[in-house]
């Protein structure tokens, strides 16, 4: 396998794009990742998406991106696995670059969520869980994260107030990402008065609803060198996807992410490192009970205590452990299917010494981990700065 | 790159499987599969599938499926190009072998279409297109090739009844495959006769809308002879996409697929032969002018000429170039997702001599070819027999 570098960078601000139309908001992430790697031309063009189809009657994403962006003729695909779809497309474009088929793809995460009328947006997400057995019962996407909440809080005797530390991490990071949804700084109290969404998933404890993309351009060693932009060099170390269930019932432990202990072990032992070298974690804080359920099945605390690294101030840029360090889901927007891709570009930007007064000191390991479901699809990347 | 092979295929019979959800489809041709491969486990499960959001209510085919057919923990995700999902399940699938990422990986095409009510199914198809430019128009998938069948008997003086070999080849073939879904002959008087949907394009132009689901087992060499099954070995010499745009009105010539041009010319040159070494070509007959253009774009007949070609007989099994040799998408049916895997299981078939009384003589080159929309994303694979 070759190595592979990320040459190019590129994001939408995370919002209501009520005047652009999916294939836009797919174009200004993937131009400026383009113009940042320098490049006018690309191999392939994979596309992560979860609702074009549902949200906007458009299937066919590969091909309609491509062409829009000027890359008419180029393979192009799209590559889905519910919220995990820019991770996953990621994932196909580092299997290209570092099987030796392409040498320069371009990945991109797009979502277009907000124009949209009713409760569709609510039916959509629930189709990330197991059709037959969870979303035709009626449960939504949010309450099967509920369920998980409410079992955890029990388990482990946590009261939700502690959950709190995740979210005001995750605003205090939005507050110096000029790409975020949500920059505001909140407080503990903010977190305590939030509107209760499904007991005890509160506002604050959920990730939005958004429209955004993100695009990265994947390059061999030979391209990397031919297109350097000058700034820090970034590598994946590793590229690792893992799979469990989707129906939460069919689970051997509701509260464990087995494919997220799986794809990382998978990462740790590609990229030849363990939790404790890994400088900063963009973690998939759908809801602030993913936050601490990533944490413990990645290795960075011990089960039924994620929610005290959280309270310990382990999480923040200054701590063990900086998660969520542009804002996170919560903060930053969870624009679905380019979620994972949003990871990836913030995770650069933190190697490169880019994330102004966001950065993490002496940044060389970041790792990213985005998911489907609530647990059922887990892609797991490891950047090095060289 | 390493030599991928095919160890293995499975299918359902083509139809409306009511009985059957789309994981219990999927599990029917995943199964087979595996059996045939003598595989208990693979490094990952890709699956191709266009509708399963709008028709079924559910994404997150890849993690679902890896469930069902008790595979959870592997790597597994969903690769969507409209109409050719299946194919593009496939690309990705020979990327990570022949990239040497994977040692075996499983690829599935699943679609299930017949189980709903009103017309969203025909919907549903009409997201291959251009959603803003073409579908919010009114113009169905149907309506659409129509347009390009008029014009094509327009620009070359071709009477409508002249296209009524592609349906009588692919219905005398249809008979010979027990997975097909309607196995029963026609003569061009039933063609003539038939009932007309979007003008000039009538019933017997027209692939069905049904169930169905195909799967293929790819290795890499040392695994294609760890578990070699007896039977003769099928490489995959060739494996290319290219892209056009989805508006059919964007393009230069509505009349010349140039993605068909473009991925068969990389095919050609990847496996170092020309259009006459291949044996048969399973094309991706949609509509009868698809099948007239696929021959043209590909370089089996001149501009114009395409349907010439099946009216002197050559494209039937004893002819120059034998193409939907177990019926085509308008006979075996054209479960949308799926039918790019079916055309490669069909190709295996040839090349192993199991076609029966469809096998075409001393095949040795097979070469398959699915598209998504009217011609954007165009995904072409050279087989041959070892």
């Amino acid at each position: 396998m070759r190595p592979v570098y990320i040459i190019g960078i590129g994001q939408t601000v995370v919002g209501e794009q009520w005047e652009r139309s999916l294939r836009h908001i797919a174009h200004d992430a993937i131009i400026p990742a383009m113009r940042d790697a320098q490049i006018e031309r690309a191999d392939a063009l994979y596309v992560g998406n979860m609702l074009s189809g549902e949200l906007t009657g458009q299937e066919h994403l590969g091909a309609l991106i491509a062409d829009f962006v000027g890359l008419r003729g180029i393979e192009a695909m799209k590559v889905e696995a519910a919220c995990g779809s820019g991770a996953a497309a990621l994932r196909m474009g580092y299997i290209a670059v570092a099987g030796g088929i392409h040498d320069v793809v371009i990945v991109a995460g797009v979502e277009k969520m907000t124009d949209t009328v009713g409760s569709v947006t609510t039916a959509g997400l629930a189709m990330a869980a197991d059709q037959e057995y969870e979303a035709a019962e009626g449960v939504s996407f949010v309450a099967l994260n509920a369920l998980l909440m409410r079992r955890y809080m029990y388990e482990y005797n946590v009261p939700h107030a502690a959950f709190g530390y995740f979210a005001v991490n995750a605003h205090h990071n939005a507050a110096g990402n000029p790409y975020a949804m949500f920059p505001e700084p909140i407080t503990l109290d903010t977190y305590r008065k939030a509107a209760m969404i499904a007991d005890p998933i509160n506002l604050m404890d959920s990730s939005p609803i958004c429209d955004g993309a993100a695009a990265v351009v994947l390059a061999s060693e030979p391209m990397a060198r031919a297109f350097h932009n000058g700034r820090r060099r970034v590598r994946i170390a590793a590229s690792a996807v893992a799979t469990d269930s989707l129906a939460i019932h069919d689970r051997r432990d509701p509260l464990w992410l087995e494919a997220a202990w799986l794809s990382s072990q998978k990462a740790y032992s590609q990229a030849g490192i363990s939790p404790a070298d890994v400088d900063f974690f963009e973690l998939h804080d759908a809801f602030t009970i993913m936050a601490a359920l990533s944490l413990e099945a990645n290795g960075f605390a011990e089960r039924g205590r994620g929610v005290r690294l959280a309270e310990e101030g382990e999480i923040t840029i200054e701590g063990r452990i900086p998660i969520a360090t542009m804002g996170g889901l919560k903060a930053r927007g969870h624009p679905v299917g380019a979620t994972g891709v949003y990871q990836v570009v913030e995770a650069v930007q933190q190697l490169q010494g880019l994330a102004g007064r966001n950065q993490v000191h002496d940044a060389n390991i970041g790792m990213t981990q985005n998911i489907g479901g609530s647990g059922a699809t887990i892609i797991t990347h490891i950047l090095v700065g060289e």
